[in-house]
């Protein structure tokens, strides 16, 4: 029995590990803070948890913290660094949901985060292991510092990675279109947040220059064993999860369907998470975000474009569990040798 | 180990059906049948389930289904009683989520359900237990022909059965309205449940006459100890799943909210599913659909009108859950002995 | 060509206030207000214009708005009330949205918008016409104040009027049930306003004292000429615009269905934005939120409950036009003597 | 006053030829025709249209078309191509909205559009306008064979056609990620349309072979003066009207933004429809389908991508109006000598 502590509690990937971890057999989750919300239950602030959980929030500290086996950190970008340091030294494993310690170049954060110096904790860096499951299995067994991937790199980065491994990417970069949902916008969101707002919206934001674009280059590269760049821009649709992200590939020679097939399976064939979503008949032959809510679960898709050696990929994600929670809780049962779905065994609800 | 066959799996009541019963650890689906769609994987039709189970459709018969031990009947109104007979003299036990069996005045189908006949099987209706788990449950053991409680009936009802028992209702018919989302109508819509026309709706139907009046009054009427009679008017609201009744009820003397709170603690203080919400903090005060989707949970709530000498109620479920799949399985559950809440313990998922 | 002054502008009802000014083609938009955005392009803040004005938003105060031959107040209750004296003795005409001079009984005020004293002027509040046109067309004639009506009291009043009017309110109190969209809650909303939050919602919300009551209460006691009184319960749904109101009357006696049209004719006969929606075929058969979208129509609609004694009546309108903006100039053309539908003419958009 | 008849009238694209003709102020509609609703009010089917008109439906036919001036033609493809022949001949002006004349190569339609022979018509093809009004503006004028463009397309090739005329396209062939609404898919939709299924959907459709991209390729080739090609690919997302596209466009050298802002004005700087939307404040800095619904507006935008060398374009439109009957009375405004903007003229409805 692992004792877990959530810090930054109110968010909804806070409520979201909460969920995932109060039905999770190995857990006992010892504290959830929240500066705010301090001395309230947390189904005050996640009524969905009204009945499963009697815990109150508890005012963050790192000494409250070290009481546990286990951290998640679901912290903003920036506060993160300023508590792992201590918990590592203290030998609590960390699982960070920011992107602290996502990138492995120092120098990074001051072109994507804005940071005025580069990464102060260059080893601490190195040791982190990027948290996605399906591609750092190995890395994540006892691993003690996780960064766990964000939502829009984790479907980025699962869609691309076959082609990317297996030399398919050529010299012209490669095109990811995603469309996001409001949830990705946090719990305290500003005036363009607001219902009437956000509802009925298609429109872009970040172009040309969105942070995940640093930390999917890292992982593309990394597969393909050369540098790869991306072309990314995210839009805001009018759902409250989900992640759908489109990649346009041209490639030197377009492969088989058989091939890409092969690709596929051959990185996610063990995986219990992803599903290959490329069907001939039935209501729903391509991935789509209505079919993972609310679960771990990963679908991937792809089609063949011979008219212009393009090869088009599909991945749909929920945000909130496998673009966050979810994944962070697969690789903590994978670190901690938990069964990899022990919480995260949900059946998707639809239709919703 | 139970053997379970479910008839009519292809709708959406079907489709939840299976997702829980493939979450439940007591059961095995030996088929799933579906006329149009036989010979069908079940994930074609519902893409959720894809990578859950490799089952196919198979043609709906009875013989198909007395090899089962039990039976979940998703049929049309005015099907399952051509099925009942006969499975219930073979000993399968029969859980109807039609209407067939939920009436005990065998007139009342000519009235309601436009049947040209009082109902062929007056002793089969006099077996079958309404079922409605927190209202019948000593009943429910060991039952082997269940009538699962319609959608809006199971709301209204849990909603105002406490005003009923302990005394509160007046002659003044309680309005009952109900809103509800559109898989209400199910998966073979009309052109009225397309996108463009069901998307911005709020409009009433059936305003004076909907079916499930029978039912409640029924209960209510059983509860109260003299008939009790409702003013029912449901209204389409843009979501899919969820309904929302709002009872208003003049009352001789207003109770105090410390009343209130025993009569509903009276009924439904050792339900596993039922949660009283009327807080006065957080963010979700009363019942809101929200927070119970894609589970099994009734959120029941209140609110004294002194002014009026007027009790407002409320409740939320998930239509297809707690108003059908869940609410059946809940059901079996107590009539086969597993714990009440097995493979329906889901947490709610929030935001969606 | 009349210089209107909308104080308060950067609103939704001041957005929709400019929107169907710069289409009225007797006036002249002299000066738009926003403490928060003064300086900046209208269409900053309401994209909808960009293109369409290049006015620009200045500093509230009554120097500016004494410029205009007409202001339109879209402030919060307790702000009009220190605007509307001044302007009123200088001669300008004042159309005010807020609730500060509905409601005749300066005690009122105490009661509904718990001011700490009566309202200070009680002379202003017998000037001040009640600016539901449909029933004050005459005294809207040359008005120099007008009360611009509440959004969910103009469903509520224009529904129930004709039984009020002619005498089939019993001493049951109706009950009006409403739903509303989440445009109702103003631009700058708090949490729970927040996409995220607001989708998928029904709950309802101050369920048995909300402000309208006061001025629904006040409209049907003088068209009933004795005591009414309401039974309101809103509820949030999950549309922006939008606001259906459904009543519950029980009668004494049931008026024949020809009965219930000539009542509604005799009121409503003569009006350009009423619509009786009462049909036998077609796709539309009752009131709906989807048909009178973006447009100052009300559709109003009933059905009879024999079995009850129960009148249903149904209002649908779009509450920052009808509900808000739409019809304030609608007074606005009544009182100056412009066509009454003048730059209100636009027909539903359908599909939405 | 043009005696227009409008054939196909009872789908999303009729209904919005009638509503937006009902406020042209040189049109009589003279006839609306429907098979499947002749005799009917036309209101029963567009129930926004109740109380604007009193027309029926009549059965379609040749010889009442040619009793107008004018035939709008709202017909499936494939149908369009039996009327048109003998209405030019007799002389009546024909706006087709279906496909069947926008492609001057016979051939394209047995490669895009699966007809079993090259076009029957080439001669006709030749002298049908291509009725993209900013780009065939001067043809337009008495132009007796208009083929409106489709929606998709419409959204594609205004997007691009300034950086196709000044040279910009490179040989990798631009990436248009487009998402559309549910109307797209007409008022008869099938069981993926209904609101169940098509509620919280982001997933793609005909990724690479839409037919749409035929005359995107067409009119970007003539715009450019050498053969152009798209990588073209849609998305279904939850809402009910808009389109919005994404134009990725990898460049030999990167335009300034002056260049950009220069030759959108350019092509643009006289349209009374399209804006252009980069602004560096304000709550809508991109274009976003929210703010163009209900309209003929044409929102275009831009970014510069220098790590890329790439070009991202935005447009976003209604895909009922702008994309299908709003461009076509554009057209016919342009072609009969009506002021451009006449029937068309309304500000967008925000928020909705």
């Amino acid at each position: 029995m692992k004792k877990v502590c959530i810090v930054g509690a109110s968010g909804f990937t806070g409520g979201e590990l909460l969920r995932i971890l109060l039905q999770h057999r190995g857990v006992e989750i010892v504290c959830a803070t929240s500066r705010r919300f301090k001395g309230e239950y947390v189904y005050r602030v996640h009524p969905n948890l009204r009945g499963f959980t009697q815990l109150k929030f508890v005012e963050p500290s790192i000494d409250v913290a070290l009481k546990a086996d286990v951290v998640f950190l679901a912290l903003p970008h920036g506060e993160s660094v300023k508590w792992v340091p201590k918990l590592y030294e203290s030998g609590v494993a960390v699982f960070d949901l920011s992107a602290d310690f996502r990138l492995k170049d120092p120098n990074a954060y001051v072109e994507w985060y804005k940071w005025p110096q580069p990464h102060p904790y260059p080893d601490l860096l190195q040791k982190a292991v990027y948290g996605q499951p399906e591609l750092h299995r190995d890395e994540l067994v006892g691993a003690k510092l996780v960064a766990v991937p964000g939502c829009m790199a984790t479907a980025s980065i699962l869609m691309l990675a076959p082609l990317a491994k297996f030399g398919l990417l050529s010299d012209t970069p490669p095109v990811v279109d995603a469309k996001i949902g409001s949830s990705g916008a946090g719990a305290e969101g500003s005036v363009v947040d607001l219902h009437s707002f956000r509802t009925y919206v298609v429109r872009p934001y970040e172009p040309v220059h969105h942070r995940h674009i640093a930390e999917i280059e890292q992982e593309l590269t990394r597969l393909a064993g050369r540098k790869v760049r991306i072309a990314f821009t995210p839009h805001a649709v009018d759902i409250v999860r989900g992640i759908f992200t489109t990649g346009h590939v041209y490639v030197e020679k377009l492969p088989s369907e058989t091939d890409m097939w092969r690709y596929y399976r051959a990185l996610y064939g063990d995986s219990k998470f992803i599903r290959i979503v490329k069907d001939r008949l039935g209501i729903s032959r391509y991935p789509n975000v209505k079919y993972v809510l609310g679960t771990n679960i990963v679908d991937l898709g792809f089609e063949l474009d011979p008219r212009l050696n393009r090869v088009v990929t599909f991945a749909a994600i929920d945000n909130l569990v496998r673009g966050a929670a979810g994944q962070a809780v697969q690789a903590f049962n994978i670190a901690m040798g938990f069964p990899e779905d022990e919480g995260l065994r949900q059946i998707p609800i639809a239709p919703l």
